[in-house]
């Protein structure tokens, strides 16, 4: 048995869950701010089987991996000015950072 | 040392906190959502000598495990109508799921 | 590579955020309540190399350890009376509860 733990922007949130619940796997989700991604993120904990480790990390990439995005910048005061014609511009969005654990007993009651 | 991560119902999240605390065991709760339950769930970690991770199995078990239980549903509008007998059926609530995790380093500062 | 779980006070997890920042070591936070310590915790998740291990433990004793602090109580009925002169009194707060966990896989996407 394995704890997956997996850091995740809310915006791909949606998107991985829905991508379990069709694999059958369940997972957990908490709240979680900052830090290893942009703010608005989420944590699953997810407990699998060793063998479909390798399954849970490939929903997880494709559901959730960093890509690049065209955004509208907002005009420098931060709202749209007749003069300024936005430029869009390429962000990266997604990722995901992902942790392995090793489960010494694993218990269901 | 070990850490015990437990994602019970909410209902049951006050008696196990009971329990643990007259047991003398500290444990953090996180908020969590879905997953392994129906909705409305938290996470507690409880850090823990080896030698009591029974004894705090044994205190999830207790405080947390499915059982069934009876309901009167609602009627199929939401509310009582007059020619609706409610019949009661019975559900499962409660349940847990736990997972024990050695730790490598333990500090308190 | 190692997961940290670490738990400690609001009132010091600024401090703690500040530094990681400081170090280049990125963290997610996760809301949580009660139990390791005082009321009002949060726990951080920090992915570090091995080696890097007794920098961030330094990083949370720097920035959580337990100490005394001179606090002013309240008035039995709660607000100042006239009559009552509080007498400051030493009181503990910080301190932080850490686990460190060996991580069996780490994926980044
Ligand atoms: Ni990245
Ligand atoms: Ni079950
Ligand atoms: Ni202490």
């Amino acid at each position: 048995m394995r704890l997956i733990i997996a850091v995740v922007q809310d915006k791909d949130s949606v998107k991985l869950s829905d991508r379990l619940v069709k694999a059958g796997i369940r997972a957990t989700k908490l709240a979680s701010t900052g830090g290893f991604l942009k703010s608005g993120n989420s944590t699953f904990m997810i407990g699998i089987e060793k063998e479909r480790v390798d399954e849970v990390l490939d929903l997880i990439r494709q559901s959730c991996r960093a890509r690049e995005q065209l955004v509208n910048p907002m005009s420098p005061m931060g709202n749209q000015i007749d003069s300024y014609v936005p430029f869009p511009v390429s962000v990266q969005v997604g990722g995901a950072t992902v942790f392995v654990l090793d489960v010494e007993k694993y218990a269901h009651y």
